[in-house]
């Protein structure tokens, strides 16, 4: 994975942009490093900035009513489109056959489609025979690689020098990813070199140069895949920090997580992103959510590495009470406690650096 | 899965019975439900019993020299073979060319065929074509179904009302199917009902009514299929208790494993297998088994429920010895310690009977 960005995407995200179902989208619009990112598809908000419609403030990404008026506007600015990415994560993960015809409008406009979704594109005979018409390529970003290409876990995590850190969190959808990204990035404000490891669509669609779609594999190579991703990145980054993005979460009913990137990744430390105002696990209000420190005893009995902050999601909390809270959890649980999107990640750094082993190549 | 036992079985071990390589065989020999088994294939051990080879008891299995002759002596006795198994589980998963040929000449002799391999038999177009033939199947157990067929975790676990008992392991390859097959047998003698939920290939190929093969399976339905089968198991046969067999180890680093099923399945009570004498994780030297009490620890932190008793392997403990370890883990760790191969599994079940909700039909 490298050459990034790859080229001038088109996000399509017909209905469902602003909403649940358009969180691809979404994580696109607010950073990617595979590509640069031209405009998003959505009748419904035609004519507003993505920035706008998501966040409350503008991202310079234009939001327009078709494909057709993407392609016209991209190439009117000599910026021509080379990629339709399918931003849309409906439930269930099919695509409708409205939304397929738009695919395959893209594909006979040569545009390369790229797709997070269970169901396979690349397994649809029409527009496979579209795409070798026009020497456009489907990737199906969540098809696993063939079984001969997996690993098995060897061991070799053991070669790795860098240091480690798991961000994890106390449920599914809780900003573990984002949160990985900004640690990247104060890393690299900081002076030190920093990978993510992704374990994601959207983290892969955002251009992390290593990592694999954990859910997407079949079972018996997750931790082989997850232990090679993270030597494959020592070994050719020879980074600083590895930054491994967590997925689901430990005592999630339906997204039990974490547990292998611990066993086959061994973090050396773990952040825990968490959302105090979420009464049940996302999507099931049948399952209570864990208490803050019964997680944190949990995840620190089977690792046996320190939770060593842990970071806010500040949803539902008015803004005034963000840093008050913050200040609460940190005396409670006695760690450091950060809101990463409202006040930056230097704080997550500063409880990170002193783990970190290797210096900046030429400090000392 | 019904109408146990299928048929007629000759199990295919040729070079490996009596090895690791041979696993799947023993297996079978030992105990299953969903074969008659005929005989053993391996030339090396021809003419003896297939136990003594073992176990050093006789099994009346007989152990023969090859496929025809297992055939022959079969139809010889008036009880033709209906079946063969693939009895190999060797390193890598695949099948060397001399065994698939073998595998040929069964199908065209009109033998179904199962096999637990990564390397799938029905996708080879040379044995698809013989079985098109002679009308017999192919069977890759290990093949997952098809993805509509899948389910995602529901809640519907939250209908079971019998015990659900999870045999976990301190390891993988430790002996939690042996021990969650005999808790059921000992729960059935004592007059409760019981069923196993199976999560691998060799209880499937044993018999059991409800499971899934869980290594095989795509990431992201591993909860869903887990809850499913238990909530099959009770919604059809409504037994006093679901024993769960696990997979690998919660702290394994290859083989990480029970999480999902506490966290899917739902244990009430936690059994846990434990070799005292393995210094490291079963394969991966550099990695020392973490103790007893930090296992049990985690486990009953992740799963907020109590392991209820500790099931001994004696690999390595002296005859003489195996009561005393049993007695010094039991006073050091507070709960049972039973070695159900040695002494049965009468203590295990006085230890999980207290959890039992629901009395037997017809008692009160």
């Amino acid at each position: 994975m490298s050459g990034l960005p790859e080229g001038r995407a088109v996000v399509y995200c017909e209905g469902a942009f602003g909403t649940t179902n358009g969180k691809t989208a979404h994580g696109l619009v607010r950073r990617t490093r595979r590509y640069e990112v031209l405009s998003v598809v959505d009748s419904r908000h035609a004519g507003r900035d993505a920035g706008e419609v998501l966040d409350g403030g503008p991202s310079g990404t234009p939001v327009v009513a078709t494909l057709e008026e993407a392609i016209e506007r991209a190439r009117a600015a000599g910026t021509p489109a080379t990629h339709f990415v399918v931003g849309l994560a409906p439930d269930g993960g099919r695509l409708e056959a409205r939304d397929r015809e738009v695919a395959s409008r893209a594909l006979a406009a040569g545009l390369d489609v790229d797709c997070g979704l269970h169901d396979f594109l690349s397994e649809d005979p029409d527009l496979v025979a579209i795409a070798e018409r026009t020497g456009a390529r489907i990737r199906d970003v969540r098809k696993p690689p063939p079984r001969s290409e997996l690993h098995f876990f060897s061991g070799k995590i053991d070669d790795v020098d860098g240091l480690k850190i798991a961000v994890l969190g106390t449920d599914s959808a809780v900003g573990k990813r984002t949160t990985a990204w900004l640690l990247v990035e104060a890393l690299e404000a900081a002076g030190l070199s920093a990978e993510m490891i992704g374990t994601g669509q959207t983290a892969w669609m955002q251009g992390v140069r290593y990592g694999m779609i954990m859910d997407s594999l079949i079972s018996d190579f997750v931790s082989g895949e997850i232990e090679h991703a993270v030597w494959l990145a020592w070994t050719e980054a020879r980074p600083d920090v590895l930054v491994l993005e967590g997925q689901g979460s430990l005592m999630n009913p339906a997204y039990p997580g974490g547990m292998e990137l611990i066993a086959a990744g061994r973090p050396d430390v773990l952040v825990l992103q968490h959302a105090p105002t979420r009464k049940h696990y996302d999507g099931f209000p049948r399952y209570p959510m864990d208490p803050l420190d019964v997680q944190i005893r949990a995840l620190e009995a089977v690792s046996k590495r320190p939770v060593v902050a842990v970071t806010l999601n500040h949803e539902g909390i008015p803004d005034d009470d963000v840093r008050s809270t913050c200040e609460a959890i940190a005396r409670e649980h006695g760690r450091p406690c950060v809101d990463v999107l409202r006040f930056g990640a230097t704080g997550l750094v500063d409880a990170v650096r002193p783990h970190v082993r290797r210096l900046p190549p030429g400090r000392s």
